[in-house]
């Protein structure tokens, strides 16, 4: 197929055997000098997201939002950050309710009994210690579940089942992921014991993936919990069998008002400090169940160590800040606390890294429209890194949205989402899983974007390197 | 991360812990029984995807657009669709240029003496039979070879570069394709001697990638070239060295006037024949390298076997209208001719296969604008075979254009492109890429298609089965 030549004709109008003429083309553009400096030195050498990576998932481990493991990390980032030699480290705090998983199981009781493997999503009820047990009642849909009257599920724990793939994209995390989200809260209403649903996830490992959920509507909040993929595909086995499926289930959780989280800021002082702001982030908190290596460890560590390589270089005239947002996993609340302490000031452009260490496969930003000469700059700077322009994007990212929806421009560098899903919110999501040569293409495409976006480098003016 | 929570966020403009309402979503949408047997049984029996490709590609081979491989390929389809009880099974023919490519070779005189693999690309101009000699001038970009003055190329052989990567969505072939559209052009204007270029491919084999590209702008033909993705970074390396590099280049083909291609078109006759047309497709062209198995026997086949399961279920109230485009490789000039003699019709739906025979990941429809309620169940249709709707999508496909410009509802079915353009327009475009599990997926997401849209299949008045 000729899918471009077909784009070309399209917007040429013009008959078959045309070819868009070269006199239609754009002035041509090139990155400068120092951005392809900048960019093929970390792609070559950069050791500090990896160093970043490494040092918070061993160092730390797990990071769940508004634990002591969370100011630990919080602790663990201000020590990295002023040791690299960033200026105005702090910790702005703030509160919000604390879940924290406690002992957890599922066994099939008849006609086939063995253990499966469960975990509980974020905000699940809790069981009694001892569990409950109920009969198994399958939906191939959430749509299926809502149709049906409430004496379908009435006493009887709900399991729905779905058929995620994987997308380089992530693009099928929405869809498939409505068995999570409103799964619980649609069993709760119609007065089921308790919710499993198979993992939302890609892989065929015996690790359940957890995730957040709200009950809403009213609904009281019921067990629910995540049944790895081999497990929700052992029990689609079963159920087909035509016997009553009986299961006890323990998910012993527990939700307290009053925790503490923060977000984590550093910053690259520009020479203006009246310039708007180059914003980026990632997500300091991490589940509980793996340590948060590729959600987001990777995700800090990336966009920390391209604003190192800037600040190496010498002086933007832009400020870079740095944020490392507590709380994202529970919904975003540390990007919610920034937008609200932060929303006010100007932005050049504000982006995250959240989906795990592979490279960046392409990116798209509102530049497109509000710069088009720095969108065709940073396209010409991000091609040599396989990275393809996307026109049609769109703003993505939990912790950098309430600032975009405040009217910060807005960046993506979409990160190849084809394992993600394996790994996501699973005990798996370990430090293994970062292949450091993507990880050094992600630092160089950060790199190159705040070197576009930096209003320029001065070169004297380096800041002094404490480590 | 949790993005899909973001969206709702976004959507319900609500403040960080919010989650949609479950009385926001829209009312449960479930598949047909009809349309879920068809397509499990086409998912788990279809073997006429298969025999399609499989016969196409051994009893016809390659089928260049406007030769008499091609013609024989039309004489195989009439007899293959008739065979399978097809109606109203013809040959809608139109004239074009033949070009044919001749002795192809280039080899580095100097410094290393050595043979490297390439292939002209479609419409290359003509070196003589004794090939030409000239130096190499490296080109990081096509921005800048147009930025270069014309000393800097005339009598000289252009070689660019790129940096291409595989994407799911096939994305990357828009941007990195240029320097095959615009290189030859813009090189010639310039007064170069030939151009030769990276091949627009994601492998590491030794075949070089064809491909259309036009003379415009008044430009002269030159010899225009790809060569294979080794042999060109091979050729880096030899730059690398900083001595002059000189290639010998022997590109030898032939246009000529006046040749013949044509559309095969058979059709599902439907109960109302005034009923708009649900119009499938694919190309019957290939380029000349390989067999066409993935460009795009598979395309053919697997629209084909969709619409046969409906057939052998039913009548359909709407027509379903089959067509294998001729000459799509040299810029869809059967697409135009189809439009130009069919356009005036009416359409429910048009679409086309032309990205291989990976499974299907996504699917986007004019359908969510122009009926919701079509869209909804196409959506709950394909979900089981692991396909995620894309709100967002845009029509696609040089075969089905034209006729879409001229006001028929699109649909696409996106196959999974990431190790498409390893064998796109190469020898390797051979049978053993299809793999029929995957194969079979498709057939079953396009009968899943056909059947939603179909008006109803009315069970009792079968087709007659002739094979």
């Amino acid at each position: 197929m000729t899918r471009t030549l077909l784009a070309v004709l399209l917007l040429t109008a013009a008959p078959a055997l045309a070819q868009q003429s070269i006199a239609t083309l754009p002035p041509p553009v090139f990155p400068g000098i120092l951005t392809v400096a900048l960019r093929e030195d970390s792609l070559a050498h950069d050791h500090w997201a990896w160093d970043i990576a490494e040092g918070l998932t061993t160092e730390v481990g797990q990071r769940l939002a508004a634990t002591e493991a969370e100011a630990r990390a919080r602790e663990w980032a201000v020590q990295e950050l002023t040791g690299m030699g960033f200026a105005n480290v702090h910790v702005e705090p703030f509160t919000m309710p604390v879940w924290t998983r406690g002992a957890e199981g599922a066994e099939i009781v008849s006609p086939f009994p063995q253990k499966l493997a469960i975990t509980a999503l974020g905000y699940s009820g809790s069981t009694p210690p001892q569990g409950v047990t109920g009969e198994i009642v399958y939906f191939e849909s959430l749509d299926v579940l809502r149709a049906v009257p409430d004496s379908a599920v009435k006493g009887k724990i709900v399991f729905i089942d779905h058929h995620m793939m994987p997308t380089q994209d992530g693009s099928g995390y929405g869809q498939f992921g409505a068995p999570r989200r409103q799964g619980p809260t649609i069993a709760s209403l119609k007065g089921a014991l308790a919710i499993v649903i198979r993992s939302i996830g890609t892989d065929h490992h015996r690790n359940p993936h957890t995730g957040v959920q709200y009950f809403t509507d009213g609904a009281s909040p019921i067990p629910a919990g995540a049944l790895s993929v081999p497990d929700a595909e052992q029990l689609v086995r079963i159920l087909q069998r035509g016997k009553p499926v009986v299961m006890h289930l323990t998910l012993v959780n527990q939700k307290t008002e009053g925790g503490h989280s923060g977000n984590v800021i550093a910053e690259v002082p520009g020479r203006d400090p009246k310039a708007p702001i180059l914003l980026v982030g990632g997500h300091l908190d991490s589940w509980d169940l793996g340590t948060g290596a590729i959600d987001d460890a990777s995700g800090v560590a990336i966009v920390t160590a391209a604003a190192k390589h800037i600040m190496d270089e010498g002086r933007p005239l832009r400020t870079i800040r740095i944020v490392w947002f507590g709380a994202e996993e529970p919904g975003g609340l540390g990007g919610a606390a920034y937008a609200k302490a932060h929303g006010t000031e100007r932005y050049a452009i504000a982006g995250e890294s959240d989906f795990g260490a592979d490279r960046v496969w392409r990116f798209s930003s509102q530049l497109m429209k509000t710069d088009p000469t720095a969108y065709a700059q940073l396209t010409a700077a991000l091609a040599p890194l396989g990275i393809t322009k996307n026109d049609k994007g769109e703003a993505e990212g939990t912790d950098v949205e309430a600032t975009i929806a405040g009217g910060a421009p807005w960046i993506s560098l979409n990160q190849d989402g084809t394992r993600y899903f394996d790994w996501h919110h699973t005990p798996d999501d370990t430090l293994d899983k970062i292949d450091p040569v993507q990880l050094r293409q992600n630092v160089a495409a950060w790199t190159a974007m705040l070197a576009v976006l930096s209003g320029g480098i001065e070169s004297g003016a380096k800041q002094p390197k404490r480590r």
